[in-house]
């Protein structure tokens, strides 16, 4: 498996782009439309939001899958397109303003928007900029940098890798671009993430390989435990690579779907290091658990507990707040044997043997949670299993961020 | 029902006292040694954090009130007593040093403390503070006043109430000190809380009266989500008000059990607007639902919810967040039929109807989310059931008091 530049342009036959339509009335300097498109047509498998309250383009987005094809993405930042007003008319619109800029047709396109809640999208702002973002579709890495930064609203970076993998002699690559900082808890579906491949794949393992990542990937990022109400994440597969087509889950499945994983994984980190306000990515890995959802659950309660993640911004080795977040977390597991580790860059330092404090070096503990990736280790005792998951410290400016948003 | 000055010594026949011992080493100016006492042997009921990291001072408790009697309670402030070597005999020290300076023995004794987690307890010092607490042992509000700021944390003001309701023709009263700011989050158990009353009642119907109470005060609390390992509640009913003993769940019992709702959730109203950093009381009701339980997940999921805490602090009406969380919190209900009220001492404003924004006016919604108690008002138009849980908002201070609490 190998890194690459170019996003979602780096599989063969997709192009991208992203402009500023309007939607962001008072930001004329951030992209706020963005189209990706392949040159033929792709087998498509998503996962979606589990919140019971839906964006309108999630449902027009399952209406555009149901035959398991697409053959490309339209999406907007700065407005959610959710309890308002004509909501699925225009998410409808924008498939269709999709369709006619690029010649296809509105049942082509997935739809996603992200931004707040509870406003009418100016609709027209997107039928006036969408020949301009269509007019741009570049399969060069300036296409996916595009469609990157149009899909991004309080993130502060842009999100998006691509890599290889040899599936039957023939290279097979792998692009996304993914957006998120707030409102970040998983559940099945995710943020809004839009990945291409040139793959030859059936519908049902592309499906298959989806449904296998994204909960041991984008399901396992926590920021707020604020599940929003417009995560996406799709893959598009051209079968431009020429590889023979993977049908079972063979070997060529497994490459792929390791791909998969390396690349959402890739990004969800991505995703809880940019958390609103974040100033340090926490990794939390729970060992030696009786079972993975168990492990799951343990590490997913660390890294959600907004004590443990003040305690993080403070760079404050308060190791009992990581026990107490694991003994609400509803998983099995005996506080006698656990031993918790801090680790990062620069070394690393137990904290808590078999369930109870140890003497431990205040100043290189500081040292150790001061630097940009902090890992919590956590050790059961108890069997084969293990997860990891990600989220970020809780500062001032997650407060700030989110105290006046609409504004 | 009438609300009296006293606290936990209103009601006959108990006393109280707090004292500074050295468990807070640093601060000699604040208490963290207290001691509750009565005449007469109690009834005694408690509920527990469902914490399954739970502290010492829960096993001991839970085995001195196998009986289902006690004569008074021991609690200290600044170590949570958990997570540490010597925490059982720790426990067990405290009540044996209080029974020592009572005259009582160990096993009459709930013992509860809070603070942080895996530090040892100095024990010598509450051995040296206890014979100065028993001695100062008083009848009078100055009693429960120096107790209920003995059991402070980070909280800002004392936590005391007391009121009397009529029992076949005799004055019942009830007093309670309760403590809590953060990791609040109670599942069945909660913060610390200590009851008294001289009502005549059963073992088995206070027990009743205060598992129908629990569930519907303080764990419809949350401050932030963490559930601490040292929550308890605890009433104590030493018979001296002279009722018929109420021993059945007839008139007498609804009276009892009233009271003692009214009491608990006051409590549970000051531990949420008191929570750590706020500046204002969420509440949250929601009308017209299926059940209570629905209304209660939802509620619980709209003031746990930290976007929501994190615009109320911004005095932001978005709304949208409200839906969000309801949509995340599991429970059912139609988005499409959702009413939101913001309401406070100033007024109230509709901003969605029907599950989609209205027209509001953003000054008049500024300054109603202005005042130190915000309702969000939620009608489902689905049932007849309701529910209100309690929460704060989410401050700069939140993180600031959590970034470095060990120091």
């Amino acid at each position: 498996m190998k890194q690459i530049s170019g996003g979602v342009t780096a599989p063969k036959g997709f192009k991208a782009w992203g402009v500023h339509c309007g939607v962001k009335a008072n930001k004329q300097d951030k992209k706020d439309l963005a189209i990706i498109l392949s040159e033929q047509e792709c087998t498509a498998a998503a996962t979606y939001t589990m919140n019971r309250v839906k964006a309108a383009p999630i449902y027009i987005t399952m209406n555009h899958l149901e035959d398991g094809t697409a053959w490309g993405v339209v999406a907007n930042s700065g407005n959610a397109n959710a309890c308002c007003p004509q909501s699925h008319e225009n998410a409808e619109l924008m498939s269709e303003y999709a369709a006619k800029a690029t010649g296809r047709s509105p049942s082509d396109f997935v739809v996603a928007s992200t931004g707040v809640i509870g406003q009418t999208i100016n609709i027209s702002a997107i039928e006036r900029g969408m020949p301009e973002a269509a007019k741009g579709l570049s399969a060069g890495p300036e296409g996916s940098d595009a469609a990157a930064r149009a899909i991004m609203t309080t993130d502060t970076c842009k999100k998006e890798l691509a890599l290889t993998c040899t599936v039957g002699g023939k290279t097979v690559t792998l692009g996304a671009i993914a957006k998120g900082s707030g409102m970040i808890h998983p559940n099945m579906g995710t943020m809004l993430c839009f990945i291409t491949t040139d793959c030859a794949i059936t519908q049902k393992m592309l499906s298959e390989a989806l449904q296998e990542t994204v909960p041991k990937t984008f399901n396992r990022v926590t920021v707020d435990g604020d599940t929003s109400t417009n995560d996406m994440c799709v893959v598009l597969a051209n079968g431009m690579a020429e590889n023979p087509l993977i049908e079972w889950k063979d070997d060529s499945y497994t490459v792929f779907q390791k791909a998969l994983r390396q690349l959402c994984e890739y990004l969800a980190r991505c995703i809880a290091g940019d958390g609103e306000g974040a100033s340090r990515l926490i990794t939390c890995t729970v060992h030696a658990a009786r079972s993975e959802e168990s492990a799951e659950r343990l590490a997913k309660a660390v890294v959600g507990s907004p004590l443990v993640k003040a305690a993080m911004f403070g760079t404050d080795a308060n190791w009992g707040r990581v026990l107490c977040a694991m003994g609400y977390s509803k998983a099995p597991f005996r506080p006698e044997y656990v031993d918790v580790k801090f680790a990062s860059a620069v070394g690393e330092v137990l904290v808590c043997r078999q369930g109870m404090g140890v003497d431990f070096d205040e100043e290189m503990a500081k040292s150790i949670l001061s630097q940009d990736e902090v890992i919590i280790d956590i050790c059961l005792h108890e069997g084969e299993h293990e997860a990891t998951c990600w989220g970020c410290d809780l500062t001032y400016d997650y407060v700030k961020i989110n105290g006046d948003y609409r504004t």
